[in-house]
């Protein structure tokens, strides 16, 4: 048996059922119509909202990062709840305005930014997070020949980075922002150009669940924002402090505390060093927002042995769910939590299961040798973790199956 | 610097640019649209299926798994060159009829077939390679309802696999066909089930480079179609040799050489056992027709210095090319080969550089230290073996980026 990730503590069952959003889950799915389908409980969203307001300092903006999950149905329900959204193409620039989030609360980072995305952001009005020297001269460029003042930010590649994060980025040589020993002249250069410069956007790492490794980053990234400022000598609008804030997927993880990082801010704003006291600050999540309330639910074709082990084919697969497989940027294949919705509160057989998609490749493992309860043909498999990088991060043309369905629970 | 795998040997420039199918890269992009891009050359492709059909006996079918290219036009150009198509799903089942391949030429496998595949293939009278005993009572079953002889295949897990595979699909416990000690009890169930049997397939591993290793599995596998025949008694109609043909993706890969696997079959079917002398053979492959005939072109958007590094950020990424990045199936990652399309026959300059995509995550990474030459905003770079496993492969909706372009050239 290979252990799995903690299911995440807002799911209970009600006579057998996984309950999401109070709905059993087989309700869900004929709502839907048909496995395979993501259920996404806004509930669960709104709990990490308010769990993120309780703990932070008043002061402190939270944006989504739209990347994450940008079903629309999300987006909209995720306006006025929090205060902006960060983007990371043209397509997610026209998602959130379709949204409804006003185009000064959105921001677009990126690092291959092509010149009819920059003009349709100047053109909308949202802040663009220059990525290089290059590209802020062709956002100047754009801006000019469209008469509109753009509305730029410099993204800078922090001379840290944030210890033990699933994605650093930064610490060393990397293709995100611009070097902190450049970003202060490209600001410069960028007000000199007549832009509206609103400020710094650093981002150190992701998918972290150390408080004190995001503590250290966070002053870090405020001590750096301020030494930037002194030297371009204005103070930013906005300093996007980034994100870094991670979920429990595999076992062993442990959930992360955020009142302590709080705290840290709470201090950290009192002292600010002057340039910064009339700054607005910024955290940018994602992952950390939407993961937990998202379920893939997934229904069960097959239950057959070979060699001695059993295998459960369902009718999902890696072309959903690349992560849960263990194929988007993880080295050593991990255990998602994974349970029998109609049986959730079943004890687990003694034997394990190895949980497999429809695919016709072995690398479409949903569960490796993980312990579930006796599984049936037509039972419903529930993948947890689901609400993130999930239904657009998968190749779902793979094998032309069908698209998964998607239902919000608002 | 780090290595890269070698250019196909089919590429040529003209004035510095590189041809594909005879046009020039940049030529080929005006004519598409835009980058990305990705181009199929079917005169590569048929000069594969030339070599397999010189080195092949003439009584070995060619097959063309279609999951690994399922491009309509590239499907339409397949129909009267191979011998039939494999199938992995529904989806695909729509896209084989659509090109116009016979029903009778098509065979259908896959671990996870639902109730509607099933149906639709029995109607549409293509074959059923079964992955289990569950998935022949469900056939017989649907037959039944729907009135129609049922052609059905059997598919083992073979008892050996195919050493050296960069996928290894037999040789221990797999969510793939049945063990080989109830293969023969499954035909018989299905012959006396009514359905038309229509033998056995049996696939033990792909992306293998090594002949002596596709021999010895080719001869396993002839002799244990010949045991699980005696055991049925009867004469299976057709059996699927499975596939196995690799290409050379990365540094040190030495080009499979085919024909010693053609003079080994040709002596294994002079020496047949008696059940299969009136038997068809065929050899499944996807990956080695198709993958080095397609090339994906994307635009430099920006060439950018971090820490003393030069990365060449391009529009295209690991949203169309996921397999590239190393992100699909692969524990290291490696370089496939790529070049500066516009400066193909340019020597490298001194210092590599690192080719990401536009995606913000520090896995879109398609060429890590390479040597290229110098290389400037605009120009186009072609990353090869971009035929198989790219398009339809790749999270293509991840971060709401536009789907590449495809274009043959036929």
């Amino acid at each position: 048996m290979k252990p799995m990730g903690p299911i995440p503590p807002w799911f209970a069952a009600d006579e057998g059922m996984l309950l999401i959003g109070g709905c059993g889950a087989a309700s869900l799915v004929d709502e839907a119509g048909d496995t395979p389908l993501f259920v996404y409980d806004m509930a669960i969203v709104e709990a990490q909202i308010r769990r993120f307001r309780d703990a932070m300092p008043g002061r402190i903006d939270l944006h989504y990062a739209i990347k994450a999950n940008p079903y629309a149905a999300l987006l909209t329900h995720m306006v006025g709840q929090v205060d902006g959204f960060d983007i990371a193409s043209g397509g997610e620039l026209a998602m959130a305005l379709a949204s409804g989030m006003a185009p000064h609360a959105i921001s677009f980072a990126g690092p291959g930014k092509r010149d009819d995305e920059l003009s349709a952001a100047i053109f909308a009005g949202v802040t663009i997070n220059l990525e290089s020297e290059g590209e802020g001269r062709r956002a100047l460029a754009i801006a000019d020949r469209i008469g509109k003042v753009p509305r730029l930010a410099v993204r800078v590649n922090p001379d840290f980075d944030l210890k033990g994060s699933g994605m650093r980025m930064g610490g060393g040589a990397k293709p995100f922002g611009v070097d902190a020993d450049r970003a202060a002249a490209l600001a410069r250069a960028m007000i000199d150009g007549g832009a509206d410069w609103r400020g710094w956007h650093l981002f150190a790492g992701s998918q972290n669940l150390d408080p004190l490794a995001i503590i250290e980053t966070q002053g870090a990234t405020i001590a750096l924002a301020a030494r930037l400022s002194d030297t371009v000598g204005a103070t930013p609008p906005l300093v996007n402090l980034g994100g870094g804030f991670g979920l429990p997927y595999f076992p062993g993880d442990v959930p992360l505390d955020i009142r302590p990082i709080g705290v840290a801010l709470d201090s950290a704003l009192e002292s600010l060093p002057d340039i910064l006291t009339d700054s607005h600050f910024a955290l940018e999540l994602g992952r950390w927002l939407v993961g937990e309330a998202g379920v893939y639910l997934t229904r069960v074709i097959d239950v057959k042995i070979s060699q001695g082990e059993t295998f459960i084919v369902v009718d999902g697969g890696l072309h959903h769910q690349l992560a849960a497989s263990g194929n988007f940027g993880t080295v050593v294949r991990r255990n998602y939590p994974i349970a029998i919705a109609n049986r959730f509160d079943t004890p687990a057989a003694s034997d394990p299961v190895t949980v497999v998609g429809c695919l016709c490749t072995p690398i479409d493992r949903l569960g490796d040798k993980v312990a579930l309860p006796p599984v049936k043909e037509g039972d419903l498999i529930a993948i947890f973790l689901a609400g993130a990088y999930g239904a657009t991060a998968s190749p779902a043309a793979f094998l032309g199956h069908p698209s998964p369905r998607e239902l919000l629970l608002g």
